[in-house]
């Protein structure tokens, strides 16, 4: 990932302005990313078939540990003790058409309260052993420094995607290198898996607007109701995404984030190019999660290859979102508060499916 | 629960012989089970409408954590870090009707496996933070002393179901007792949820005729390919099942239980009535765990609210009588193995959707 390109491989993308090794450009990490490892999860399918188990007895969960062998290049794949949550904060310029019915300055009062480790996502992750980064990369009330948030605000929220592009291309491109540069500084770390959520009031609507470019789906099939809107709230959230995919549906992949999306789904999409170009995977969580990712999947498919589903968001895109990746969610637990909570949730059972790979005995062995 | 009943207040088994408080008696038991707490569970709610998250944005989760709350009679509820599973490993003299590929043998194999902390239980276990306690009320192999096993040894396997009774009143209730006190012993040594599993080649087999006799579902219905058998062995094993349903279709709960059981479900039945006589709940794994839910709910319909679906069994039977108990699932992997791996898995959401009444910040304290 070092080095620099100055051609646009991305279309509709404006080139990169710098690199270095701790902050890998947008080419850098796109050039870096392989699919799957097929030698590695040669070796854990046999490895499973292998154990004192009988064949297939461990049904969903022998996939995911393949799965993670994988992503990872490893068989068997790291265990996964150091797990990072890095929620991507920030506004949004469509709040305006009254798409959600809470304030926008709720946004900054839930970094707030994950500042102070008293978030739903800082509760789910002291249970389950997992770090939380907080990243600011756009929200609209001013925010008092703090050691466990990083500051990486490209602008105070969104344009109104409903009326014009969300973001300049620029903008865009400065939001994905915060949450690689985060993602990557984790890794460097010692992080062996990325878990994402997210905090945004009226993200949901950009999310919808994502999914339906990227799907194909009409905006009417992806937008959902949040965390709780009302029919009027339905109708207007809607016709703000099909304002957003009728100008954008002919657009390139980056153009359709810059467009459309928010300054977090745009630094999630960097989380997910940083987790692949280093082989760490990257679990999803909720709708907005899944937008970043069919986003990043239109961007360079082998990126699906790193990701895995936590948890299946009652929110109709959600669903279509991974149903068009080919992912199978861990949980179902009509979770829709986002924050990362599914993906959290989800993080025992993919350290289970490979403890699987280290701990359980052989059939050679048991019968040795 | 200290204190003997001789009467046998419950039909077709015969009195209590002996009581202690570490050896409660099934009356004693009985007698001390009561339903949910609907004050705690009122608090438990009240308590997730006042965090600063939407209304019902924690979806399943939050009806779990108000169930713990429910079954423990506490808000917030304990939180849930000492855990054990109980693994109750017998075998089945139906094994002589040719219902599984595997040796009766496997099952001791699967025992030491467990002995020497090598089994898919451990590893599962040691990924989640629980302790296993293994139990032998039955196994046909002799296994040597392990201080990680506790020998209750009830008879060298059942009878075989499908031609007579797979046990005496006598054995069944010596084997609920040896359940029940393996609980006892742990809840008094700490433990605040009981994980269920078991180990016995052939058991899916007792499981399905229990299933349908509580259930009222035909022998077909609820009788599946267990770990893989191929046509001619599911022929066989349903008509084992069938055999025994008929003879026992008018009995008891308790007859049906020594009638068409196997060993472990007896001892499961007396750890699912150990936990919810202590208010600790107890989380249901495989379609093995979920038939001695069902034996234990028709001997006293109270437990069922101190029981928690750990995981969806793709055996037939398992989601008949999850339905049956009006339980739903926190997982769903496809997961065929047992021995508790399931139940291991949902303790991190269990954790979670207690945490979440610990640890999350109220919206009045956000806003304060």
């Amino acid at each position: 990932m070092v080095g620099s390109t100055t051609a646009a491989s991305v279309p509709g993308r404006t080139p990169p302005t710098a690199d270095d090794v701790s902050d890998p450009g947008i080419d850098d990490l796109l050039s870096a990313i392989r699919g799957a490892d097929g030698d590695a999860a040669g070796a854990a399918r046999d490895r499973f078939a292998a154990l004192a188990t009988p064949p297939g007895a461990l049904g969903g969960l022998e996939d995911l540990g393949v799965r993670l062998a994988a992503a990872t290049g490893t068989s068997p794949p790291p265990r996964l003790s150091r797990a990072t949550l890095i929620l991507a904060a920030a506004d949004h310029g469509v709040h305006a058409q009254q798409v959600s019915p809470w304030p926008q300055e709720v946004t900054a009062l839930m970094v707030r309260t994950a500042t102070q480790q008293r978030s739903t996502a800082d509760a789910f992750a002291a249970t389950v052993g997992a770090e939380v980064a907080l990243l600011d990369v756009g929200v609209a009330t001013p925010l008092d420094d703090h050691p466990r948030l990083t500051s990486s605000s490209v602008r105070p929220g969104t344009e109104d995607l409903s009326r014009g592009p969300a973001m300049t291309a620029t903008e865009c491109e400065a939001a994905v290198r915060a949450g690689a540069r985060l993602a990557t500084d984790r890794i460097d770390a010692g992080t062996q898996v990325l878990l994402t959520g997210e905090m945004g009031i009226a993200n949901t609507t950009a999310a919808a607007a994502l999914l339906a470019l990227t799907t194909g789906a009409d905006a009417a099939e992806v937008t959902g109701r949040g965390t709780g809107i009302d029919d009027p709230t339905l109708a207007r959230k809607t016709a703000a995404v099909a304002a957003a995919v009728d100008r954008h549906r002919d657009d390139e992949p980056f153009a359709q984030l810059a467009g459309a999306g928010g300054l977090e789904h745009a630094a999630l999409v960097g989380v997910l190019l940083a987790g692949a170009a280093r082989q760490v995977p990257v679990v999803l969580d909720g709708v907005s999660t899944v937008a970043a990712a069919c986003v990043t999947a239109a961007l360079c498919p082998a990126v699906t290859d790193h990701l895995v589903a936590g948890h299946r968001s009652p929110e109709p895109g959600a669903g279509r979102g991974l149903d068009h990746l080919g992912l199978r969610p861990v949980l179902d637990l009509d979770l829709r508060l986002g924050e990362g909570t599914g993906a959290l949730l989800a993080l025992p059972t993919l350290r289970a499916a490979v403890a699987a790979q280290h701990d359980v005995a052989t059939l050679a062995e048991v019968l040795g």
